[in-house]
């Protein structure tokens, strides 16, 4: 403390002074023209300053790092460090981070791994302890966190991830009471997800204890959570991009309660568009004001999420600082993290560290597959079957005259086998569905990130392609896999818990990009559907309407398991 | 929790509900008629509700409870109980209140003391443990707070109250470093006071934890402290009144870190325009809207005391509610405090309750004085004297030749004297200057409200009628009293540490107008000054020109104490 007032004060040197900048001011909305002093990582002072090291930003804006509001890690497949090399460079240098996914592979010890590994990287991570491990009880997952798990964690965590057990609030369960009580006594701050709440719903959850929504899907939705007290995530993520239906809910008086976000964002987009920027860009382009723009992105999330060392350029704040060209091209030149530069032009100025660590590797625990395990044996010919719904995770629960053999479903219709592996406890279970939609031909693709609990899906058109493809994942310890005609093409290896790689986002994205055009042009898989993405989210039961998970088949409207054979 | 949700949920009736009123919406700037639903004194929802009982509020306005950003409850001469029974019906529910005054006194004591009575009203004073304990090293007051034992207040205090002395934070006092870092380890909020701060010195303070300034003197000053960072308390109090200068900072961009404030106010204007509803109207009536008004009242100032439980009518918020009869007009017609009403029609609902706290009590100590130990034995006839400034607490520093008798001054010149009695450790310390502009005449004024030690203050033409108001305030234990050619007139009695009264509003507010009346109209007192404030305030050492504590004359200017008589 006594340095920085030294620093303030002019009496000593600051470590850097970032000279004649036009620094934004997210508190009065301003953009004035100072020196920024650093020292010690740490912003002791705005104005006239020297520096041992001075550099020259006159012509220049700078912004507050930005803060994604809520993220998952796992979806981008890029381990922490890597994950934090891909972000920097477009200037995001905190994350709100759920690790939901790989809590339901490896539990506490998933989310011990997120940590340690982050905290190699100059990115500030804040993880948020999963709420919902497992996410329903309807499919096996590799871990539980009941409410002691979940207070457990919050000794490390910076609050409890998004609270999807919305039912699980309103009706009471004792364990989701426990665990808000528990957050509660903390003070944390609580995650919500609750898309398009009822009004009596939506006060019993925020009164539970639960503040903020990423989930708005239009603007009376988000309307309604802001009127209670909720801060809205506006999210831009690869699947899901809500930033231009909700736009017109951003006005003066709602700003300050609303945050940017991205949820889920995938290789291609980190690559191309960026990450929190673009979130930035799209509303600068829509109208908002450059200055409101970087105001949600940094000082309205840090307030949201009780980050008061941030958020801001002003004494006392962390030096995360991100230098643009201009307020309305705002492109990225520079990010400096903790007062140190570790981005330049578009490149992260470190090194990622994949942390080899035992906890969260070999997590593929099933029996060796055979082809005859994945038959699916039918009493009837009248049978459910999951409709693809193009550019959507949902699907349609179809009712088909199917072609049987010998009591076995023979393929001859041209609809695509779903078999869902069981890979944690190695109970042998295989859920086993038709897919309808998918059109995959002569092959099988397979991948072991599968909504929420991660087993293995693998869907083709003939069990022995299935079959391989399922053993090269249990054999790679988790991956995405394409395979024709008895060959395995090629293999993205996920062997952190079966859902990210060690290797950076080049890599990453050369190789899903090749197993994508494999599986359109030699699988022949629909090109309205993400071949992979798609199959990653048939085992998602909470949203409509026909699902599979370990366990068989999974009906929404009932919220219960149904037979595959329809009743005559 | 569960009962909350069942409210919430409708499946449970909610203990209140107010029937379709126009409810406030801080979040968003609107005003949406709706029921509020209240259990255990939270609102459990906002919406279409049924309860136990129902109050129908419909025309009428409904506010969350405001909240005042910072006061000294002292400063009214109100013990804790009967303040909140003062400031209730005026619509505020939450105070911040740094108990510096009593703790100037009675140390830990005198604040375990206000904490203590202010828990039996329905009323929620915040405490700040006082930083400034004693204000200065140039006078004797009760007791010393250091480091450490801020830090054990810290235990039951909400934050680090008004941090004067800056320059103990610029120049890095030790035990100044070691209070602000107990209070960042703690992660509690410091409250400042730095007016117009020279640009390195605010980023230098700021840069040390401190977050908030009710001291903005101008537009400048507040913008600079916003800009930095700060949240600016816009002050509105009874000597000090800063709203019309700085309502031009108000903007949609800066409104969100802008508090109402009124730091120091008097019973006549707590009994006759009110407290915060006082900062609100005169708001509204320049022009602000009336939501945004009381959205600085409210969610503005929960957020900067990180109040999360309050601030808004919201579900999860206590049940703090004030109803209004118009947004313009702003009379406030009832207050509900954690979901009772608590005041109707201007008066509380609810009795004071003076604790009898024997620590805080009998606080007068010094021996009984006799005439000439006030005698001002001189050495020259050119001397300094204090000159009152009109409508301040501020002196010039004059020198005047006066009239000296056997080598001690006789009065003969019109002057009157000042004395500074220590009355917290016997020292016998009796500080004696002259004072241009008060004009007392046949009588004498004493008073034990002397910031910021509080010892006894007073001022008269002849040392008999001195002495014996001198001697009042010892046999009261503290108070304000009038002495008229050797008869006590009448006397106040502040038996809470010589700083506040046992009785309610009404009784303090006839005897303070008796006095003042007979200061005017028998002892002939200068109308242009307050006969007992400006007295509190000539002890003041920290402000300009020549001030006088227990240990003698003090100069502004130089810093320092300095003789009477001044060298030829």
């Amino acid at each position: 403390m006594e340095k920085q007032i030294a620093v303030a004060m002019g009496v000593e040197k600051a470590d850097l002074v970032l000279k004649g900048g036009n620094v934004i001011n997210v508190y009065t909305g301003e953009v004035e023209v100072a020196d920024i002093a650093i020292s010690d990582g740490i912003i002791a002072g705005i104005g006239n300053y020297c520096g041992k090291t001075e550099v020259n930003v006159q012509g220049k804006y700078l912004s507050p790092g930005f803060i994604d509001g809520h993220l998952h890690i796992e979806s981008t497949m890029l381990s922490p460090s890597n994950f934090a090399k891909a972000v920097l460079p477009w200037g995001t240098t905190t994350g709100i981070c759920d690790p939901h996914e790989i809590a339901n592979v490896c539990g506490e010890a998933g989310v011990d791994y997120m940590i340690k590994e982050s905290k190699i990287v100059p990115f500030d991570a804040m993880f948020m302890a999963p709420s919902c491990v497992p996410a329903t009880p309807y499919e096996n997952n590799g871990a539980t966190i009941d409410a002691d798990g979940l207070d457990k964690l919050l000794d490390k965590c910076h609050g409890v991830g998004e609270f999807m057990n919305a039912p699980g609030v309103i009706y009471r369960d004792s364990d989701v009471m426990n665990k808000l009580k528990y957050a509660k006594k903390r003070g944390v701050v609580v995650d919500g997800h609750y898309p398009l709440a009822g009004e009596k719903e939506l006060n019993a959850y925020i009164g539970a204890g639960i503040t903020t929504d990423h989930e708005c899907v239009d603007v009376k939705d988000a309307c309604d959570k802001l009127r209670r007290g909720m801060y809205v995530l506006v999210r831009e993520g690869s699947a899901t991009r809500n930033l231009r239906d909700l736009f017109p809910i951003i006005n003066s008086k709602t700003l300050r309660r609303l945050v940017f976000c991205t949820d889920d964002r995938q290789v291609h987009d980190l690559l191309t568009i960026g990450h929190i920027n673009n979130n930035i860009k799209i509303a600068i382009e829509m109208g908002l004001s450059p200055v409101d723009a970087v105001t949600m992105a940094t000082l309205n999330a840090a307030e949201c999420y009780k980050l008061n060392d941030r958020g801001a350029l002003a004494p006392g704040k962390i030096a995360d600082i991100v230098v643009l060209d201009d307020l309305y091209k705002f492109n990225v030149l520079q990010v400096y993290k903790n007062g140190k530069l570790v981005a330049e032009n578009g490149k992260a100025l470190f090194d990622a560290q994949v942390l080899n660590c035992s906890e969260v590797r070999n997590t593929v625990h099933c029996a060796h597959i055979k082809a005859e395990d994945l038959a699916l044996k039918l009493n009837s010919d009248i049978v459910r079957v999951m409709g693809i719904e193009p550019h959507n995770v949902t699907t349609k629960s179809l009712v088909k005259k199917v072609s049987v053999t010998n009591g076995e479903y023979d393929f001859k219709d041209g609809l695509s086998k779903i078999c869902v592996v069981e890979r944690h406890k190695n109970t042998g279970n295989i859920g086993i569905g038709l897919l309808d939609g998918y059109d995959i031909k002569n092959g099988a693709i397979a991948v072991s990130v599968a909504h929420d609990s991660h087993n293995i899906i693998v869907c083709g058109d003939n069990d022995r392609d299935m079959a391989i493809a399922v053993n090269e994942i249990k054999r790679v310890g988790g991956g995405m896999t394409a395979v024709h005609n008895g060959n395995i093409f090629d293999t993205l290896e996920l062997p952190i818990a079966g859902l990210m790689c060690d290797k950076d986002i080049d890599y990453i994205a050369t190789m899903t990009a090749k197993l994508n055009e494999y599986a359109y042009k030699v699988l022949s898989v629909n090109k309205q559907v993400e071949p992979f993405m798609t199959l990653s989210f048939m085992s998602l039961v909470v949203i409509p309407e026909l699902k599979i998970s370990d366990r068989g088949l999974f009906d929404y409207s009932s919220f219960n398991f149904v037979q595959i054979e329809v009743e005559k």
